[in-house]
């Protein structure tokens, strides 16, 4: 049990969730639930259900070192890895396999978005330890494919081959970025492809191996100090050279070319939430169908708006809105219709535009 | 020149621009049109060009004592009258007649509102002195007609009698209150109805003697103690009689009852702000015809909205919005379409009903 490890990646700016997730507190760190819990903390807490505490390492940008020390009182400062800049998943994935390997070369590694929602904790403990059990038995990179329940065109998919020795675990066929919906249609009708949950598991040899045969560039980085990983020169190291890394995904680095990787078909109720209106999907609405989050609202002839307000005291009173987004931040308020939330990203690029950092 | 006295009324609570307008920051008190002066003080800029600054009085309630000092500091505390309740327009300009009479019984008196828009500033001042002329030297009540440019159904209007011996004041035949769209398009095509201001000019001595015989329930409440008016005893006389003054406006109560009631007609450029929709329209527009005040904003498929926001530094993202309302007072957002501003009225009283006196 002590070699199983987990990896929570937790330094994204959530920029689709913006004004209310902001570069100096994204969505990952906000209780976007009103549970009492952020999403970090709620990925915290499946992970502790999975590994000892101590085997769990937190990757972010080093801007959110306090934030993670006081959402997550229970960590050492040691279990968290801090990067000097943004690099994308797969430098991220490296630094933790080689953190880890330094640490304990029979590692297994799960690693996780820190910034999405799972229904079913029972049913993810499960399949995950299911999964800690495959790449600890085969030299395999497992992904997990959430079962699709409609032609989303917002996720990635994977598509199934050949299946393994284990029930429910299968190669992986090919994997395809965000399809238009009459393919999402064709997807998900064949039940042969399965969402791009985001999350792995493999064995801490397995992934470096694999990094190092199709991602040189990245490997090579980290491989050139590697006698620093695990101890106090570590963090000095990562400083000078992290930076060098590319910036790529770990899909595109080595998931889409590796031959040894496999997917386990699950169903734990997961969603990524990627924008605004995944969150409305999934939170209780008004006869009317407004969403009010951690505010007052008086709503007249209103249908169907998600709102949501940072200071819960504030009061909103609105009348003739249907279908739209209110998102106040305090010193932001974004009002867009929810079928223009893909465009949330270039309003925050025109903001950066014309007012800097100020509104980031 | 020094028995020429100003009286500003400024104790209302514009609750039609809510929650921009609060109760304990009405309109009067705030710079709404960006120009670095509060209405109030612009109303004290023009009585200044009048009369002896020491010669203006504020006749507002009690709660707003402190902010009427810190925004007119040319004020000694003495021309502020303040009132214990709000009784409407009859008991306050009653009580400041009492007052300036007491002070100089051959006191003539400007009484204007506060949180008016007066445009031509020197076409304002000359009419004025005009009306100071006329009623030093006619025992007469004169209100100020302005020539209407529209069918505004939102004012009330005078239609004019007889012509005086001055040139452009006549006597008053009728007042009419808000007409239907029908009627005053009639009033206006006919050149004989004016928009009544609420501007009045009077001598002290005829404002008590119409008082006297029309109001006698309003004069009576001050006459009891009309040796207390302008000694250390009035503070203390107002704070436990005015009370029980009948609430009634200075139209109903005397206007439209005395026959001595005469209209200078008159075109400064003149707007009551009574609402959103006004300030609309007075306002500098992008070319999508937007109206951003005191914001940043940046606006996607935005077209004809009012924007307002208390908080200079806060940035407003839009998009798809027609026509609306949108105004942010830092505790209360409102968005609402602005052919529903007569709505916002109800909208405080529904605020009021669910969170007493909070959002107020």
């Amino acid at each position: 049990m002590n070699n199983r490890y987990c990896v929570i990646m937790g330094g994204g700016v959530g920029s689709r969730f913006w004004p209310y997730s902001r570069k100096n507190l994204p969505k990952q760190f906000i209780d976007f639930l009103g549970t009492g819990r952020t999403l970090l903390q709620m990925s915290f807490d499946r992970a502790k259900s999975i590994v000892p505490t101590s085997n769990i390492i937190v990757v972010t940008n080093e801007a959110y070192r306090d934030i993670v020390l006081e959402q997550l009182p229970e960590l050492d400062e040691a279990q968290i890895l801090l990067e000097p800049v943004r690099r994308n998943t797969a430098p991220c994935i490296a630094w933790a396999a080689f953190h880890i390997h330094a640490l304990n070369p029979d590692a297994s590694i799960m690693v996780s978005p820190s910034d999405h929602l799972i229904f079913n904790e029972d049913v993810f403990r499960k399949e995950i330890i299911n999964g800690f059990e495959f790449v600890e038995n085969h030299d395999a990179l497992l992904t997990l494919g959430i079962k699709p329940n409609r032609p989303e065109t917002g996720y990635g998919y994977i598509q199934i081959g050949g299946k393994s020795d284990v029930d429910g675990i299968s190669q992986v066929k090919t994997f395809t970025e965000k399809p238009d919906i009459e393919i999402a249609r064709i997807f998900v009708e064949s039940g042969e492809f399965f969402w791009n949950s985001g999350i792995f598991l493999w064995s801490a040899q397995s992934i470096l191996k694999t990094l190092h045969e199709y991602a040189p560039d990245v490997y090579c980085k980290f491989e050139a100090g590697i006698d620093k990983f695990g101890t106090s020169e570590e963090k000095n190291y990562i400083k000078e050279k992290f930076a060098e890394c590319p910036n790529i995904s770990i899909d595109f680095a080595v998931m889409e070319k590796a031959p040894n990787v496999y997917v386990s078909c699950v169903n734990f109720g997961w969603n990524d939430l990627g924008a605004w209106g995944v969150l409305y999907e999934y939170s209780p609405k008004s006869k009317e169908g407004n969403v009010t989050q951690n505010c007052n609202a008086m709503l007249y002839n209103c249908h169907n708006n998600m709102i949501a307000v940072k200071n819960k005291d504030k009061l909103i009173v609105a009348s003739g809105l249907k279908n739209f987004i209110i998102a106040d931040s305090g010193d932001v308020l974004l009002i867009c219709p929810q079928n223009e939330e893909q465009r949330i990203k270039q309003f925050v690029n025109d903001v950066k535009s014309s007012f800097g950092d100020k509104y980031q």
